[in-house]
């Protein structure tokens, strides 16, 4: 079916949230761990996670421009710091929790039981139940003027994986962490590899590595 | 285990290529199509796009520095106008390797035979062989300084897509559409749903919408 322009603007408002929402395909999600300089600490769940460059290895993330990511976005200018930790089949409920709107004075890790983990110095929590987890330190804030969205870039500093999932070229086996996916606003997906290809070269029959 | 700072720094640089990109997730993976204004064709794969927001309907993706990408986004910037097309299980190693340098001058349908399509007066060619396409308007470009990468801003102006992945209240079904994901550089996985979850509020039980 063909959807064009003037039906794309005349759909009700959360019809067209959870199309546009589900047109990009398979995301990222992950659990974004922060704390205010006193100490209090927020938990919410991002779908707009990307990779930027692996040298220096930066991560970026849309955040909108009202809540409920407010609190996320406020702790990260003003401490520096925040955690990014994959979401398992464990612990999806919870995580889609924490996209609730609650007060700015409650911890979403108290509301949902996950269990916040401060380790090697790193000021904000980790998400203890996570199996990969990121420290991450701010580096940028691009405003993105055309619909009043911040993009806020990070630079990866600390990186917890189980040891068995990372192979010898570096790829993480994903799978192996448990680590899934998520498409639309609600919908989550564990994986089934297919495979894995070689470096593509013009003129090359491409093969698999597994 | 537990890599720091300086451990990422110390990485030989393919093994950090490798090892950062899987770090972000699951990530979303289509072919760009897009043509110079003598309509010379162009396809690229790509695995760094992201919702930025559904109305406007707009949609993220970052280009590195360097080659290969060149060729996109000087077209999209040349004519205004690109495509983006889900990967699926049937295609997904003619996409990979549309990811090999080639030549300018050659067009990335033509030596992996995938069909470049045209509809709708849309300038830019869609690829036949994807069961979800999009037809995108070129918006903005924002110069990400840290590590000289851009991120092209586009509209979504056209959508296309079987009739029966779509839900009533907009969600669309991407197993369905036989939609796959990727991990690192060159990881392909089809997903299984686990689980479609309620609008979050504050301190009510979440339930399935399965």
């Amino acid at each position: 079916m063909y959807i064009d322009k003037t039906e794309i603007e005349q759909l009700e408002k959360q019809k067209r949230v959870h199309l546009i929402n589900s047109l990009g395909g398979f995301k990222s999600v992950a659990l974004v761990g922060t704390s205010d300089k006193n100490g209090n600490e927020n938990l919410a769940i991002f779908s707009s996670l990307f990779h930027i460059g692996a040298n220096p290895p930066l991560i970026g993330m849309i955040f909108r421009p009202s809540p409920p990511e407010r609190d996320t976005m406020s702790n990260i200018l003003e401490t520096g710091f925040y955690t990014i930790n994959h979401i398992n089949e464990t612990i999806y409920k919870q995580a889609h929790q924490t996209s609730a709107r609650y007060e700015s004075e409650v911890s979403e890790f108290q509301v949902t039981n996950l269990k916040p983990e401060y380790k090697n110095n790193f000021f904000a929590p980790f998400v203890a139940e996570s199996n990969i987890q990121l420290g991450v330190e701010f580096k940028e804030k691009v405003d993105i003027s055309i619909n009043n969205t911040t993009m806020i870039i990070g630079e990866i500093v600390q990186i917890y994986l189980p040891e068995n999932c990372l192979h010898d070229d570096g790829f993480i086996d994903l799978e192996k962490a448990n680590t899934i996916t998520c498409s639309g606003l609600d919908s989550y997906h564990k994986t089934i590899q297919i495979d894995r290809l070689s470096y593509a070269k013009p003129y090359k029959e491409i093969t698999s590595l597994l």
